[in-house]
């Protein structure tokens, strides 16, 4: 997801290994420092805290992957989209192992100060999976409750991707993407329920 | 599950309650003892090191949230099943609020000293939504694939319930446990392929 340049690129990619293996909690503005190979002061002119570095990168993780939903369901409507959007999630995730970890770790906190602007982009993300969950079939034959109960629903259908691709990612990174989407899917798609 | 007594039921607690507030990181040892009220001896010939009083905490909890999926689908099969296991699973969480958001940061991590342990326990769980999925029509109609695929399907089934059930008690803790049960089975029922 290059959209900075030069430094700035160069200060959250950095930030992102460090994180992705020592939590934030145990990365230190020094050690950011230190593996992106820039002075302090540059670190410092370019992110003010060690909060606002962290917020930057995870607003930029949650706005890619709302970007990479909307553009797997462009042009199509219900499972055949939700069909899309679980493969295209997947293979991002896959892409970028790093950050997928350190969303899941942040995604539900509730004791950091960017908490409040990652849950209005996660809820921007829930609602790319609303759409198409609200034009199928099963949605309109049955009176299922109102937009509060879409919501819930594209919430289980993200955490059914994000967990079937973490386990996948943290602890049989070897297989195939397809196998893993086959299975996600599976789970979706009512084979349960016969 | 108050299996331990007195003191190390105390600690054990202590322990959750702050690590819930502050991570894992960001509890000492002495903030166990003082928030336990016991002295910082009687805390260390319980439990030598933080590791072996988190592995202990973390192992303790899903060992319950096993016996509790075990004990929903007692003498029920396939969907049946897979209905009673995350209903059951969904109360247990709101009643473990503390211990689901501990549990959910953790699951996933691989720098951790309990990480096999935990990973073995984890196996256990997802094992017994393997078996109603085994059960259902769905998967004996085809040849879906190996007990790796088994096993993939069932983490998605657990993400389904888990994610539901963190944004229920993470950003809207008064809604009726019936609620977000009908929204995860709703998305695992075969609706959304309509």
């Amino acid at each position: 997801m290059p959209r900075e340049s030069g430094t700035k690129r160069a200060i959250l990619d950095a930030a992102l290994e460090l994180a992705a293996a020592n939590g934030i909690s145990g990365t230190t503005m020094d050690d950011v420092a230190e593996r992106a190979g820039v002075a302090k002061g540059s670190l410092y002119y370019n992110f003010s805290a060690k909060d606002k570095l962290f917020e930057t990168l995870l607003l930029e993780g949650v706005g890619a992957l709302t970007q990479c939903l909307r553009t797997a369901r462009s042009g199509l409507e219900g499972w055949t989209a939700i069909e899309s959007m679980v493969r295209a999630l997947l293979e991002l995730l896959s892409e970028n192992r790093a950050l997928a970890k350190l969303m899941a770790a942040e995604i539900l906190r509730t004791d950091r100060t960017w908490q409040h602007s990652l849950h209005l982009l996660r809820q921007e993300a829930l609602a790319e999976f609303v759409e198409p969950i609200r034009q199928t079939g099963g949605w309109n034959a049955v009176d299922a409750g109102g937009p509060d109960r879409l919501t819930l629903i594209a919430g289980s259908v993200f955490g059914a991707t994000l967990m079937g691709a973490l386990d996948w990612l943290v602890f049989d990174p070897e297989r195939p993407v397809e196998d893993v989407a086959s299975s996600v899917l599976y789970a979706l798609s009512g084979r349960l329920n016969t």
